[in-house]
Parts: structure tokens; C-alpha cells; sequence
């Protein structure tokens, strides 16, 4: 009887709002929940699968996949926790003594209790660590970044919610994000019921940007749903793109952002994922210094960065930060107000920061371990970046953009036209409006265990198909993806060319 | 120049969404801002003021005021982020059996990678301790909750943001919250721009509920705003008011919601502070299963709670949970999708989360260890809440509830006649509104050092005046802290009576 109350209650009408019921979150959603299922299965033996294990090559969780965390910050982690572990002159003996004194400073800084709320920014010192680094990064750009321009976040994700939140306060106002995009920026304009205003990505040239197209979204933004834009997203390097910007696109982009009174929101949690010997990350904040006036001073610029991307992967920490550059005193003290609403990062997170911003420096006793690690981890990522490429671009029906960075491919693909009928048919059999690319997805997924999220999660130029894979299942795992994808796209072309 | 092009820009205007600007959070608003500009004074030897250091009240955060850590979770915590101090037999054998196996046990679950992401809603180990901890709390309510029911959170405060962007679209959505409230409620529907539903607390019963003034509040809001109510919040033990509630009001408050389809979304994060001997904790979920059907199948509930109260008391971590009964699947899906554009909560947060749920037992080589922390900490937070409580009852003009639960006091002020009209002369001489008890607040802090938050931040019955201060203070600043409101309620009387 209560069981069959349940069941009721389970399909019971409910109110939800809508903004929810539309924000879509693919790198989430129908595939992957599908690849948890079959592993489900799997585990308990049950169904019948043409594989044994799946390659999840849908979300970029490095240490999922097997790659080790760096020593270093997780000594100093450890020691910042248990302080108590530094007064065992045992335990001491057995550590590095660069992490033991590390620790030590943060602590003297800490002071008391570990475990309490910081100051809603974070940690006065991993602030400071953060600006030392990014004024080291955009080699002495001016003025420096000082610990007040610097907050530190749970992930790159809530600095892009708060800022969202801060300038999207309803349909009349817009956000320009590029298309492909990653879902968390639809998601929350979708969640903030603002308007998108999309600007497109160039695959043919490698997914640049072109200052044309951004104006041209502007406008039709304007003509076309009366609201104005606010915000600019881009994401350097891209994701899923894994282009790497030049910096004359970027001067194009500031001026843009200039011209209309945007806020460039630059994303650039990738910004360590550079594998392309001709290309190299230059951040916003330093082309943006570097341009002069009026630019210089008055371009209102946030850029992010997180401990879940480049070498140290710790996505699991939430760690992350915004630096502010020309942001204008109304809008930091509703920056202040909504980071004390939220209390502050977790400070597991924020210590993570800093030791990502002061790894070991030459001289210090864990200096060489850390390197070869380091080193070891991003020429591993460099050498699958570059062989994913290069296979995929082979696959029958597809094309595939360098991966000069982050951690993504993003092939287009092409299918016969019966297998679009195919799909128009099953659709109207299964009661649903699965999209091409995505009904491609889940039948790889079914037949060969690889998870990758379909190019409709990301948008994508009306007419194309596309999918992201990440490059980090390790090469073993990767080459029988590549395979797997190669075997079912040659069946689909021969059943349905 | 670039300095002056800075200065400009600093004053600039631009734009802010309305609905950030309106949210409004006392606890870290104006009084503790000017407490922090204080303190930055002291530190540098500037100004001049009638005292040499601060007393914090305005915040729950122990361990910023010399609260100690337990031990044993700070142990397990970090083994589990350095498993390789794990190999080393010299450093294990300096911790305690228990705590060893505990992270071993794990780490076992975790797998590779304590970094990566986890899933949506936490690791699978560490709900189904929160899920057994329910259950035991609950002396097995039925049915069981199961760690589908449960979700991590970083601390309880991304549960209610989630709940409320789920149920609040826009003005027409309303939602229920007692006054005075935790400002985290109108801060959270404000950006959502919501309608309030406010529902008095009897400060004269105890700062008790009562059924008939939910209807009453109800009713109020349909014909006032015409929007519908869609959750009710309860906090218990009540912040700031301090009270615990009793089983018969309780489950008054779930047929209430039960009749009108609301979520009772209940905020639960004191429930281990109870000092009253007269009052036990309940929760919501063992009295809405008890109550048998309808309400036990049928009535809507998330439970919220969080590593930062309690007597662990680990708020940096941003750990907690909420655990879900009669939430409708349709609800259930949404939730599901919101958690993973979330990603996960931090993993630090959720281990900490599962060591707070499953301490160690009778028999464990900690027990006796962490009774004695836990149980001194207990008892020195008791003898603190009776004596602020009935220290302040003395107070000239003050009168004070008891403090049954939870963190803080929220006693009654009356304040002179002439102090008010002075309050007004002010407030046009300095250009700003300042609620009179933020004025008492201000100059309390400016006489004295002490930090409290005024009652306006909470919400108050119109016509009478609050602050809340919390019973954390050490002994010996609790003893100064009440002595400097004590000779500053004096001097107001005195000057202006």
C-alpha cells in the first residue's frame, strides 16, 4: 500500500519552475546517465553488452581516469589539516622540508582554526599567492594585480555564476557566448532567464574568432530580442574547441568589449593545456594592459582559472579564482555582497589555489619530484592531444581541427542521409526528439562502451554534427576508443550510405 | 594619470541587476565591514579607539574563536588527500588504528583519483553513512532514507539556493520564512526575485510557531501579491531566535504544508545544539513518517544540514547535506540535472560530511578521545548559552529568551525616545538610513569593539528592536563582551532618557 502511494507520488505533477526545466547540462545529461546505467549493469552482470568496460571520455576529470595527483600540494594539504601532524618530530622527519615549512607559513597565516569561515574573498595569503603568479604570468603588466582584485572561488564555475548573476537580472539583458560553448554558460543564463546572444566559432580556421562576427551577433541580438548585451564570454583556450587565441584576435575582442560597454568574461581554465609548439597562452588581462589607453584603464575585464584543468587536475577540490581588471567600484561591492551571502570557498579548495600559483621553486628540496611529475603528466597529455587528433581526422566522415589546447576534440561528422531518416523514424516510434548527433552518441555508446557527448550540447552551425571527446583516457584506453569510433561509423556508412 | 583614469572608473556607474543589488546579507554587512576596518586599524596603530581588540559575535563560526577541531576526522581527512603517508610504516604507526583504517576504508571506495570529480550528488560511502546516521537519529523511521535520498552539499547553503531556484521563477512564486530568519532567505529570494511569505515567530511564547499564523501569512500573501506559495521554510533549533521546537507544533506545520502542497523545507543544521534539558531535537522526518498517511507519504520535505554547526564546527570546509522524502520524481530530475552543472560538492567537505555522520564507536582507539573533545566542547557551549542568556536578561531595557538551541541570542531592546529622534537627526545629516538598531549596533561597536548584527538584518515584528549576538566567545570575552553592552545601555539610558 505505501509502496504504491510512492509509486503514485513519484509520477505525481509538481510545480518546478521553468528556467529550471530548460537549463540543459550535456556533459551530464542523456549519454552519460546512459554509460551509468550500462555500468550498473556491467558491475551486477546484468544485460548483454558487446564490451566489458566503458571509456568515459565525456567530462575532463583527469584523476578519474588514472592520472596521479602532484605530491607537493597534497603533502602541504595534508599538513594543513592535521596540524598536529607537525608537532611529531617522526612525522615531520619522513616529509620534504620545502611542504613541512609551506605548511607551516600557511598555518602562521591561518592562525587560528583551520576550519573556520575565511574572509568571503578567501585567505589573505593565497590571494596574495594568486596575484604574485598572474603578475609573473603577464610578465609585469601595469598596474599589478594586488590581493583586492582577486576572490577566490569554489572552481571557475561560481565566479561565473556570480558575475552572471551580477549583470543577468532578466530577459532584457544578454550574453554573448560563443558557439560551441560550454553548457555551464547556457545553463545559467537559462537558469537567470536571460537572452543569449550567440556568436559563432570558425571551424574552417580553426575555430578563431572573428571581430566581424561578434559585431554582427550584437546587432542581431538587438534587432532581434530588444535586449542588451552585457557580458562577452570567451573561452581561451576553447572548450570543446581546443583552440588556442592569437593575440591580435584578443585585441579585436577588447576593443569590441570597449566599444559597447561589455564585460569580457574570460575563461581560462585551460590556460597551462598548451600543446601546440606555435601557440602560447597570453592572458586577457595582459593584452588588455598591454593595449594603452582608453583600453588599458577602462575594459572591464574578469578572468578565471581553476585546480581542476592544466597538470594538477584536482578537480574533485573545487578550487579556483577571478581576478578583477577595471572592474568599477558600484559593481565590486555587489561582487563583496554576494561572496559574503555565499560565506566563502571551501578552504581545502583555497589552499589548493595557492599551491597551484607557488609550486617549488628551483633550490627547494621537493623542486625536482615535482617537475618530473609535472612534466611527465603534460607530456603525456601533449603526445594523446596530438595522436587524437591526427586518428580522428582519419575516421570515415570526419574532419578534426588541431587540439592546440585544453583538453578536448571536437570532430564534425558527417552521416549518410538514410541515417537522419533512420533517426526521424525512431524519434517518432520512442516518443521523443533525440538530435542527430545525439542518437549517433548513444549508439557508439551501446556498441562500443565509449561515452562522448554530442556537438548539440555544445551548439553547433545549424546543419553540422559534432562530438567532444576529451584527450585523457590513458593511451591504451584511447587507442580502443579511436578503434571503437573508426568500427561503428564505417557500419553506419555501410548499412545506411 | 592612470591613477586619476582608476579614480574615475571607481566611481562609474554601470550595470547591476536590480534583484543582486536588493539582496541584502547582515551577518557580513555594514556593522562587521566597520568592525574590519577597526581591526585593520588596530593592527597598524591608526586611530584612536577606547579599546585594544575586537569581540566577533556577529558570526557562527567557532573555530575563529579558538573552538578546536576533533581530531580524528582532521586525521582521516588527511590520509585520505595524502594516501601515499598511507605506505609509510613509520607515520602510520603514529596514528591511531582506527583512524588508519577508516581512511583505508575510503580510499577503497574513492579509487583512483581523491580528486576528481565525484558524482553529482557525493560519493556513494559518504551517503550511505549520512543515510545510516538518519536512520539511527530517526530510531528507524520508516521508510529508510537511501543514499538515493541523499545529496552532498557545500555546507547547507547550496542545498537551500537549490531548493529555492527550483521552486521560485519570479514574482508570482512565493516562499514562506519565519521572521526573524537567517538573511541566507531573503538574500536567496531576492536574486531570485521572489515573493516573500513572512510568518512571525511569538517571541513571547519562546519565539514559538503557531499553525494559525502560517494560514494567516498565507492567506496574506495571496491577496496581497497573488503569488502562490510554493515552500515553507522552518529553522530548528531557530537562528537567530535560538529555540527548539516541540513535536505537537511541528506536526501542526506539516499538515499545514500538507493541505497546501507546499515544500517544508526544513533547516536543520543545529540539531546538534541543544542545551535545554527540557527540549530534545526532532526531526521533520521522523515526525512527518510518524504522523501516518496521509502526510507520511504525501508531504514534501528536504531536510538540510551541515558540517559548520554542531560541535565539529568545520564551516571552511563547506560540507553538509540534504536528504529528500516525498520529493516527486518529476522534482526529483530536476534536482538530479542542477547538481551536475554543480559538478559535485568539494571533496574535503564530503568526507568531513561522512566522519561527521559516523564517528568513532565504543571500542574504536579514538572513542574515548573524541567523547572527551566532543563532550567538552558541548558542555562549555551550554554553560555559555545559559549564562549570555541570562546576563543579558539584566541588561537595562533588554529582555531575553532562553537559549534552548543553537548559536546565538536575539534579545529585545527599548531604547530611549530621544535616542530614536536622534537616530533620524543622523541619518539626514549623514545622507543614509540607518535602521535604529543598526545605529545602537554601529555605536555599541564604535564604544566597545563588540561585534553583533542588528535585528533589521533578521527581519523583526515593526516597532520593536533586536541584535543578535552568538554565544561563541571564550569565557572571559563573553564576560567583556556583556559588560561593554551592560556600561553602553547605561550611557544611552543616562544621555538620552
Amino acid at each position: 500500500m505505501l509502496r504504491r502511494i510512492s509509486r503514485c507520488l513519484a509520477s505525481a505533477p509538481c510545480y518546478v519552475n521553468p528556467r529550471a526545466v530548460e537549463a540543459e547540462y550535456a556533459v551530464r545529461g542523456l549519454i552519460p546517465a546512459r554509460a551509468d546505467e550500462i555500468k550498473a549493469d556491467l558491475a551486477a552482470d546484468r544485460g548483454t553488452y558487446p564490451f566489458k568496460s566503458l571509456v568515459y571520455c565525456n567530462i575532463g576529470n583527469p584523476q578519474s581516469l588514472g592520472q596521479m595527483p602532484l605530491t607537493f600540494p597534497r603533502q602541504v594539504m595534508a599538513l594543513v589539516d592535521a596540524p598536529f601532524l607537525l608537532e611529531d618530530e617522526a612525522i615531520v622527519a619522513r616529509l620534504p622540508a620545502d611542504a613541512v615549512a609551506r605548511a607551516r607559513g600557511y598555518l602562521a597565516e591561518i592562525g587560528t582554526g583551520t576550519g573556520a569561515y575565511t574572509e568571503s574573498y578567501g585567505y589573505r595569503f593565497a590571494r596574495a599567492a594568486v596575484a604574485a603568479h598572474i603578475n609573473e604570468r603577464d610578465h609585469g603588466a601595469c598596474p599589478a594585480a594586488t590581493v583586492e582584485d582577486i576572490c577566490l572561488t569554489d572552481g571557475a564555475s561560481s565566479g561565473v555564476k556570480l558575475f552572471l548573476q551580477l549583470l543577468v537580472g532578466g530577459a532584457r539583458d544578454a550574453v554573448m557566448i560563443p558557439i560551441p560553448q560550454y553548457p555551464l554558460y547556457t545553463a545559467q543564463i537559462a537558469l537567470l532567464g536571460g537572452t543569449k546572444a550567440p556568436y559563432y566559432l570558425r571551424e574552417a580556421e580553426g575555430w578563431g574568432m572573428r571581430a566581424a562576427d561578434l559585431q554582427a551577433a550584437y546587432e542581431r541580438c538587438v534587432a532581434e530580442s530588444g535586449a542588451t548585451p552585457r557580458v562577452l564570454v570567451v573561452i581561451n583556450p576553447g572548450n570543446p574547441t581546443g583552440n588556442v587565441l592569437e593575440r591580435g584576435v584578443m585585441e579585436d575582442v577588447v576593443r569590441f568589449c570597449h566599444a559597447h560597454g561589455l564585460l569580457l568574461l574570460a575563461d581560462e581554465v585551460y590556460q597551462e593545456n598548451v600543446y601546440d609548439a606555435r601557440r602560447a597562452f597570453v592572458s586577457f588581462r595582459e593584452v588588455v594592459l598591454g593595449m594603452g589607453a582608453p583600453y588599458s584603464a577602462e575594459t572591464m575585464l574578469v578572468s578565471l582559472h581553476s585546480t581542476s584543468k592544466g597538470v594538477i587536475g584536482e578537480c574533485g577540490r573545487r578550487g579556483g579564482y577571478f581576478c578583477m581588471t577595471n572592474v568599477p567600484g558600484a559593481l565590486r561591492e555587489q561582487v563583496v555582497k554576494l561572496c559574503s551571502i555565499n560565506l566563502c570557498a571551501n578552504v581545502n579548495g583555497q589552499v589548493m589555489t595557492a599551491l597551484m600559483c607557488s609550486p617549488p621553486r628551483e633550490g627547494d628540496a621537493s623542486h625536482a619530484a615535482y617537475r618530473r611529475e609535472y612534466d611527465g603528466i603534460f607530456a603525456s597529455m601533449k603526445e594523446r592531444a596530438a595522436l587524437l587528433a591526427r586518428e580522428l581526422a582519419t575516421v570515415r566522415g570526419f574532419s578534426c581541427q588541431a587540439v592546440e589546447g585544453a583538453m578536448y576534440a571536437f570532430p564534425q561528422i558527417t552521416l549518410p542521409a538514410r541515417y537522419g531518416a533512420r533517426n526521424e523514424e525512431l524519434n517518432a516510434k520512442e516518443g521523443r526528439r533525440l538530435a542527430l548527433d545525439a542518437r549517433w552518441a548513444l549508439e557508439l555508446l551501446e556498441s562500443s562502451g565509449v561515452v562522448v557527448v554530442p556537438g548539440s550540447g555544445f551548439g553547433q552551425e545549424p546543419g553540422t554534427l559534432h562530438f567532444r571527446t576529451t584527450i585523457l583516457p590513458p593511451l591504451a584506453q584511447m587507442e580502443r576508443m579511436v578503434r571503437a569510433i573508426r568500427e561503428f561509423q564505417d557500419r553506419v556508412y555501410e548499412q545506411y550510405a
